[in-house]
């Protein structure tokens, strides 16, 4: 005899496909789905097929939208774009409330260990908006291997195209202490310093 | 401007109540069901409302089942009822592959400070149960205050029943080390030791 029934080990291994969820995890959730009354599980099961049915990608920036082009690309500055990585890295710099520009998402970095060669990523779709009054393209991938790769291949091909392209600040995180800052990060703080 | 679109907002919140799960981790989940394809994402939403279609209580041991009675009541020698808090503990019991007798799940223990008393808990529907050939309860509440206090309080109403009522040894871990063991369980491991 199977220790779940068929309804309960179907649902833990739905679960158990969320990343960072193992059996036991997907065990607890799905008790807790099991005791939501029955409302708020159709609520739930709704998110989910709703999510798949009205987000799709915005075919300018590439990022996550319901109307194409996106709100983002249809009423903000179009003279910077951001570039990054995923649609998350969106998220977090709305989050800030700070930058006015319209945003490239790459749907991923140029790794080649991995097998992602600059075709497979947005690259060629970046390339095709520049001119319409794109005046800054700042690169906002992540402060790692293959961000910063990404970052120098797409300044290489831009440059000549008359466009000025930036990359966010590396160095210190405010709030930290050099003591636990990283030897790398400190190097770079310490190199791009600037003067008071 | 929100930062998240409506139908992403929608699952994050959705996800957030799971057990244990803040906004960034109901968001991680929510960018990979996303990026499910339909069928996949399909399958979970209809997992979640299958399990609430299907899914009820035994009304004998009050354990999750499709059928009623369930599989163990129906198959299983009646004769001994493990007495467990929850259906995750039949679970956990159920994976020994040891025990061939039935259950009986309480739906919680007596825990005055939080209001739950000998009436809140299926404790009328175990003696209910009594009588038929029971010759065993083995009272497998967790090891903590509100579990033996229930265990207590059950054997004392079974045992002029003329029914056999255990407990579940408590002492060391099967692989732990004495010097890591917390001074009340080794108290307890002491004090019921066993002549070899």
């Amino acid at each position: 005899m199977e220790v779940f029934i068929e309804p309960i080990g179907r649902l833990i291994n739905e679960l158990s496909k969320l990343p960072g969820v193992g059996k036991k995890t997907a065990q607890r959730y799905a008790y807790r789905i099991i005791a939501m009354p029955e409302g708020e599980a159709r609520a739930f099961a709704e998110a989910v097929l709703d999510v798949k049915r009205r987000v799709h990608f915005c075919k300018i920036c590439g990022n996550f939208t319901e109307e194409d082009p996106c709100a983002i690309c249809k009423t903000r500055d179009a003279s910077t774009i951001c570039v990054v990585k995923e649609p998350k890295d969106v998220i977090a710099l709305e989050k800030l409330h700070e930058y006015r520009g319209v945003y490239h998402v790459l749907h991923g970095v140029i790794d080649p260990m991995n097998g992602v060669g600059p075709n497979d990523i947005r690259i060629k779709e970046l390339l095709a908006r520049i001119g319409d009054g794109v005046k800054e393209v700042i690169m906002a991938t992540n402060p790692d291997v293959e961000g910063e790769a990404t970052a120098m291949y797409i300044a290489k091909l831009l440059k000549p195209m008359g466009v000025k392209v930036t990359r966010i600040a590396h160095g210190v995180p405010i709030g930290s202490e050099l003591e636990y800052a990283d030897e790398v990060t400190l190097a770079r703080a310490l190199i791009e310093r600037k003067e008071l």
